[in-house]
């Protein structure tokens, strides 16, 4: 059975953290007075009653296990994106309420996909709102993807469990803050580098902070309607890229490497394919933009990298419209979009780890065939990678195709063309936001029917649980006794 | 080592199968008096003379071993489109040589996809060769899917491994001869039942033979070239319809059949899951026809049928113009593509009971989470499927989704748009023939850039050969000593 008043309990401190997170942005609604602060006012009286309230009613919980975990982590997100929508809904600025749902999803998830068709029309209060929900969704992710999920056991998450030094208690709970706690010390600490750098650039620090929130967490929400594209500033394109490039890192490396072993990615496999992925990539998608799109070389290589490590990291930020490239440059795109970034990332997508892991299994097959008898491992480095964990591997990878599918089918069903349809879906299974098609990077979700922003809303979420964590809770035999 | 000498006595043989297949239409070419005799008669010298010194150099060879296998096989099929081409390059109906082999290919593996314009102007020679060349390669597909590949182990199809009852001696090649003779028995049969229905629905003899070979090979060249559309009759294509889902069952099936079980299909898992795709395919889409298309009901159902069962069954015959569909229903017959027909049939696509396997497999990963200490196996009925088979399957799916995408990513850098690319890729790698875009069921292929002709055959014949019988050739290991 699941425990009801322990979820409770949890999902009530969650809103007491929702509650403080909001004063940040209500106090800058209140100093811009641009109309948004009554609406952050009443969100904060909401959050905190309800909380409260929960609390109250759920003292002396006992203990979490497994299931409820599931269920703890699904509901989070879903409570985050009702409640933080309010500001939205309640100022005006986004009339909807399913509009305003989609665009908080979309941060939280750090998906980065909006419904916003003149983003300098927001005030400050909300702007900063929207960009944060992505590094809060940023946090969330780092704990669950290197502390939650490898406990829960979903998709061969095992194998990317932190390995953080120090003190490890037995407990739980414990465990999970001790290693929580050193993560996002990293978290923040790039993150103010960033800022730094970008106010360096000449950004404000207002946008600098805005956008720093999208980098780290490879959300790609912005403050202004062109995105990147609007500074068309070389310096603010690189600081962007390596940025993106450090959140779509493992975290755990980053830790580490802070540690005083500043060459810990090279001998981390997951990186060094990750590297050769965006160097792969930016080569042929170059070329192309080099001598199809008349552009000088150092435009195209701008251009071309920071479109790549964009959209393998499912950042979506943009400063060119790639539908405007070939059709190859655009499928290269559209197949790192379900790429991804690596483990213990703030990136979306399958991650790169995986893809590695799935590449080698069929491999191993084609040898197999060659050496009927031969008991074959799959190998990263020298590490055996154990059976159960591939076997993981290759039922999320089945699971996010079948998701996949529906999703086509879902958004095609409901009157998208072809590419849109795949555009969109790819883009929000993957966290990434802007797709192809009436979805591209100069367009956004406005037009979609309000059932596909709910759709998608739950595509979104879906990818960025890993999939079977809010998948599972569709199964009968998860609500059996 | 590889066995040189036992590999070209094999391939010697069948360049003597060849010419005596060459032997009808050549005869046909005669009567007809059409222009395209002597390259028949051209062909047949080649074809003989090839074999009859390939054979005299090669005798006393010693025994077969697995690589060998795996070479006769893509080697096999790689000779009859290089040496059954001719007919069509040496006649001057096909200038190109390209063509005539891309038609060749297109013709022995089974897929249809041709670059003909106006089949009509072609003779009949050459028509009932083109037809010809379907036939041939469903007899080899069934042989090898049910005795050839079982042995080699590829991509799990030991599993569909014929049992036919009879003796079955220990050697090796007595077996596969007696397997062979079975169950090419059952498809000359219902092939002989196909020509007199389409005979006796209003089709010349002539017509009937051509369009009973590519029913029973699944794969779809017509004689004429608005293809089954041309007859506008219920009949026929309620005739088509049956014969293209009897070719599309396991052949193993029929033969229990007709030695007194009928009922046989019933109780065939894979054979019931056939069923219920077709059966919810048509609805879905018979819906959309019927009410967004205002077509009278038993046309919708009519053009539904037929359609679903041609593209699941990876036939490719066209009665309608599914690009005309709405976008859900052409993503509907676009994934059918990928399914394919039942293992042991004649139709291409990934097979049924591999999907079947793979949604299992999807689905204990999900049961895992809920029970992680239960080791759960993945059962078809009540049969447990064994760990290496699952596995194998897995990596045939990896593969042909590899194979997949360098496809999209050759075609859209020889030039294709999106829509085509994926269509091409998809309808040659199924063997299903038409595809979407620029090659769909209006279409043809002439306009692809040479190199694209050539890198669809290769598509074509792996996977025709289950990918894993050509891709093993380009793996280093396999030439090592």
């Amino acid at each position: 059975m699941i425990n009801i008043k322990a979820i409770l309990n949890v999902l009530s401190a969650l809103l007491i953290f929702l509650t403080a997170s909001l004063l940040i942005p209500s106090t800058i609604a209140f100093f811009y007075n641009e109309g948004d602060f009554q609406a952050f006012l009443y969100t904060d009286i909401i959050s905190l009653a309800l909380g409260l309230i929960g609390l109250l009613l759920t003292r002396n919980r006992d203990e979490l296990r497994i299931k409820d975990g599931f269920i703890i982590v699904t509901l989070g997100w879903i409570i985050f994106a009702l409640i933080g929508a309010l500001p939205f809904k309640l100022s005006g600025f986004i009339p909807s309420y399913t509009d305003a749902f989609f665009e908080t999803m979309s941060g939280f998830t750090t998906t980065g996909a909006s419904i916003l068709n003149n983003i300098e029309a927001l005030p400050h209060g909300l702007l900063f709102w929207r960009s944060f929900t992505h590094w809060l969704g940023g946090m969330g992710i780092i704990l669950l993807s290197l502390a939650i999920l490898p406990l829960l056991g979903v998709g061969g998450m095992q194998l990317f469990k932190a390995e953080v030094p120090g003190p490890t208690p037995d407990k739980l709970t414990p465990r999970i803050r001790h290693t929580a706690e050193l993560l996002w010390g990293v978290y923040v600490l790039i993150s103010v580098a960033e800022i730094i750098a970008l106010k360096f650039a000449g950004m404000s620090w207002f946008d600098s902070a805005c956008h720093t929130f999208g980098t780290m967490a490879t959300g790609g929400f912005s403050t202004k309607t062109a995105s990147i594209g609007h500074y068309n500033s070389a310096l603010i394109d690189y600081i962007i890229i390596i940025f993106m490039i450090l959140a779509g890192t493992n975290f755990a490396l980053h830790f580490r490497a802070l540690r005083g072993k500043p060459f810990i990615y090279w001998k981390d496999r997951e990186a060094v394919f990750f590297a050769a992925v965006i160097a792969i990539a930016v080569i042929i998608i170059g070329v192309d933009i080099y001598f199809f799109k008349e552009k000088s070389l150092f435009q195209a290589a701008q251009y071309t990298i920071f479109q790549v490590v964009s959209i393998l990291t499912t950042t979506g930020y943009a400063t060119a419209d790639f539908e405007q490239w070939s059709t190859l440059s655009q499928i290269i795109l559209f197949m790192l979009m379900f790429m991804g970034g690596c483990a213990g990332s703030t990136g979306g997508g399958m991650k790169i780890i995986r893809s590695m892991i799935l590449l080698k299994f069929g491999l191993n097959e084609l040898k197999q065939l060659l050496h009927p008898q031969a008991v074959l491992s799959v190998r990263i480095g020298d590490q055996p990678i154990p059976k159960e964990i591939v076997t993981n591997i290759v039922g999320f990878f089945l699971f996010q195709i079948i998701l996949f599918i529906i999703g086509i089918l879902v958004m095609s069903g409901l009157g998208l063309d072809i590419v849109s349809a795949l555009g969109s879906v790819a883009a929000t299974i993957n966290n990434i936001g802007p797709g192809l098609g009436s979805v591209g990077p100069t367009d956004n979700y406005s037009n979609i029917p309000v059932f596909g922003k709910w759709f998608l809303s739950f595509l979104m979420l879906a990818g960025r649980l890993e999939i079977f964590t809010v998948i599972v809770l569709f199964s009968p035999a998860f609500w059996k006794k």
